[in-house]
């Protein structure tokens, strides 16, 4: 498959994600106006919708009627925008534009951006759990245990938290290593198990989809550096260069491109091999791998 | 009961929450020594564990072994204390002590204290999903959904939007209600109604509790403007004024002193008249009742 037909399939994808989050936002009273507008224009900001595109994906390997996973597809994509919201803010990495938009607290103030990226977790948690209510609770609930932890302190917050107490001070490789595990592979590895428990599947079938999500995400974080030095400001949507700015460090900061390109590969071949185990049902999850792996945004 | 006989009950009780509130901290790994200090630092900062108690009391009413309902006691108080740290931030309320101590990113940034309070809600969630796959599953999502709802945009965070929104500009008195409602009484009625709903408790016993809660919490939040006019800045441990200082509009904008008071006792026997129904059992939640409306801090 070209990179331009797997391209067509995930702009489908990605609509029938957008569908699935309206699905799940009530609507709002007229007091909850204002905060509902700063939720949707975060949310609907043109995200790639890798996590909850990963989750249907994996679910859809076992079981093909993928009722039960939409709450948590809606779920992961929440958190993952409330992320995004709160680290763009001034406190933060302090970034005016995000997918080509002013960031939400250029448009909304800082106050309303908090609220907002609060908002998300809680509506996030909320959709779980009428998912979890209505099909299989336990099941539900274990998926969710596993998506609790990935976006917390020992997950994607702490990885957020050491990002931060970073920015401007040594850091050694062991520790940008730390920042990469935990504020991307993990919430990308969350997502992929929690579409496999969703689905019923087994044991061993958890731990390959753990491996293929760890190596994703490790691909995907060390692209995204690469693609920070030497991608066209046009083509994603942000300032190249926002690491640098920042004073932040990133795995350029410590190998070549040379070895950066390499590393990518590395993590690549990893996830495939893991998606072996599940033979042909995982065509599409190859198709995704290697697109990511040479996107250019 | 004298106010200083339950003033010793509920020192005691306080210390359980404390123990409790332990127990569901994670231990740290070295990256996450900061952001488990930051949050350790506003989780036992002597707050009044008003929330926790009345759920656990509710619960009592109904069911006398509280291992059940601990998880969800936890994350009430979580809750609460995300909401505090993220409420006293530059962008909110701005508030440099709170309980007498500085403020959450008086001490660790406002980076820090952003994710810390995101730590938080995330934890709340994650205490009460492993509660949930420990005891009832079903019993506990009934009250997670609750608890969702009440913290969300529906509940606390709608009225925190209102609340900021409003600053310095018009309010109108309903609006003001809105945010006593929201704002407060919200997550008030979340925990007791958790604590029913938890100890098994019928649509009837749903009713009374929500009825109960929702007059507590106008009491309350009543009573907390008119302690910020009137109270000592030494009882209360913040800055008094400091609605008036963020040029917040409180009930006594609207009312005087007298209806005000009035307004206390009125809500106060409502929700009286609301335990009435729960009978000796209630003999606690009458007594913490009565002392709540006559607090000075």
């Amino acid at each position: 498959m070209s990179q331009q037909e797997i391209k067509t399939i995930l702009s489908k994808k990605i609509k029938e994600i957008d569908k699935i989050l309206e699905e799940y936002l009530e609507i709002p009273s007229s007091y909850e106006k204002v905060i509902h507008e700063a939720i949707s224009y975060s949310l609907f900001a043109e995200g790639k919708r890798i996590r909850p595109i990963l989750m249907i994906e994996a679910y859809r390997m076992l079981n093909s009627d993928i009722t039960g996973v939409k709450p948590f597809a809606a779920a992961i994509e929440m958190i993952h925008t409330y992320s995004l919201i709160h680290d763009d803010l001034p406190a933060m990495d302090n970034d005016d534009y995000r997918r080509g938009k002013l960031t939400n607290h250029k448009v909304y103030g800082e106050g309303i951006a908090i609220l907002a990226g609060d908002a998300l977790l809680n509506l996030a948690f909320e959709t779980m759990i009428q998912g979890a209510l209505e099909h299989n609770s336990i099941l539900a609930l274990q998926a969710m245990k596993v998506i609790g932890k990935a976006a917390g302190v020992k997950g994607m917050i702490g990885g957020q938290a050491i990002d931060l107490l970073s920015e401007k001070q040594e850091l050694t490789f062991d520790t940008l290593h730390y920042i990469h595990e935990h504020k991307t592979a993990s919430l990308i590895t969350g997502a992929l198990q929690a579409g496999i428990i969703l689905s019923g599947g087994n044991s061993e079938q958890i731990e390959r989809i753990k491996a293929f999500g760890y190596a994703l995400g490790m691909a995907f974080q060390i692209q995204d550096d690469i693609l920070d030095q030497i991608g066209s400001e046009e083509a994603l949507g942000k300032a190249i260069h926002s690491d640098q700015k920042n004073g932040k460090l990133t795995y350029l900061s410590f190998e070549s491109l040379e070895i950066a390109k390499e590393k990518v590969r590395y993590f690549s071949n990893q996830a495939l091999e893991s998606l072996a185990y599940f033979g042909d049902s995982a065509a599409f999850l190859i198709q995704l791998t290697n697109y990511l792996m040479n996107r250019s945004y």
